[in-house]
């Protein structure tokens, strides 16, 4: 695809994404119906005629509203990055410790483990969207790990934290949550914020600054 | 397959895998090369035509040797299971203070992403293969978490860590350690040792009981 050509695709795809529109509203509707397929079967065991079926659309119009399964596999991203991104906008606009905005942030990436469809290739299949789309979902994850790093660098400041290197503390906080798509059960003990607490318990003492020599 | 079908599948794929021997050194270098194509291109995206070239044999001489791709994913599993339990099997039967242990548990997780193909097909590809295949490494995977929980679960019987669910806590180390693969590059400023000194020092202060009130 030339340029011109995939700016312009992206161009469609985020106008598709205005949100309110019954069509955004459908969409919405198609991308879970097809987050849960990708989940049960996998990414590539799931065609676009398995997703409109479980939507309960025909194929054609299944391609009026996306230009195919790749461009709801970009949704999907989009969609979980700009939720934990906005998230994180609110509480850095008002007055939060970083200890308890830490806790928030931990939640945040367990809720959407355990309640939302597509967390698996959220995580797996990055790589099967297009170089431009990909680089698209790379620039906000890298967006939202500097918005961690900062919340840490500010606990460091505030004395909260001890000095640790802040983009490997931030790898840390999200290995623990992120790993949980791979063992999370919705009918297991726990819910997503008691998990939060004990991981946070976890990574919160271990990054204290009242050590004790052991 | 029929329950006798899959029973002798099994006992063919494992007989296969004899140490030593001269098939066995030539199938752990076809595994390497695919392990390697996998991690490049894609599991899906990678056919037995692709293995066999990359190995400079031919599509029949590979299938003398495996009895098809999902066999070489599951030889990936088998060998990284098998390692790690090796690793901790040889501690287990010394005397190790607990938390030294657990450096080297992290270590060992690391290590392997760090060093070995086919980290991402033994995270993200598990339920390609067989049902009966899968329950194999699942139950050595069960196995290896509980020998992880034994040496948490010992750390808190000497005094060294303070009692929370060992089950939890060791989630929370194979979030930290296992999720490097996603970001771990070996042209990066920290090799898997650092990091694993890093992680563990978290995780171990994070574990401690010498806790002062935040």
């Amino acid at each position: 695809m030339s340029n011109n050509a995939r700016e312009s695709s992206i161009k469609a795809a985020r106008a598709r994404r205005e949100p309110g529109s019954a069509a955004t509203v459908k969409r919405n509707q198609v991308v879970d119906k097809a987050a849960e397929l990708f989940d049960a079967a996998g990414y590539h065991n799931t065609g676009v005629a398995d997703i409109a079926a479980a939507a309960g659309i025909s194929k054609p119009t299944l391609y009026h509203y996306f230009a195919g399964k790749d461009e709801i596999l970009f949704w999907i991203h989009e969609e979980f990055m700009e939720q934990l991104i906005a998230r994180q906008e609110k509480r850095a606009q008002i007055s939060m410790a970083p200890s308890a905005c830490i806790l928030e942030l931990m939640t945040d990436m367990l809720e959407m483990t355990a309640t939302r469809p597509g967390v698996r290739v959220f995580h797996e299949h990055l790589r099967e969207l297009r170089e431009d789309q990909q680089q698209l979902v790379r620039d906000k994850r890298e967006r939202y790990q500097n918005m961690v790093e900062d919340v840490i660098c500010e606990g460091v400041s505030s004395g909260e934290l001890r000095p640790l290197d802040p983009r490997l503390t931030t790898l840390a906080l999200f290995g623990m949550v992120n790993w949980a798509y791979q063992w999370f059960r919705p009918d297991g003990p726990l819910g997503s914020r008691e998990i939060a607490y004990f991981f946070c318990d976890i990574f919160l003492q271990g990054l204290a600054v009242d050590r004790k020599p052991r």
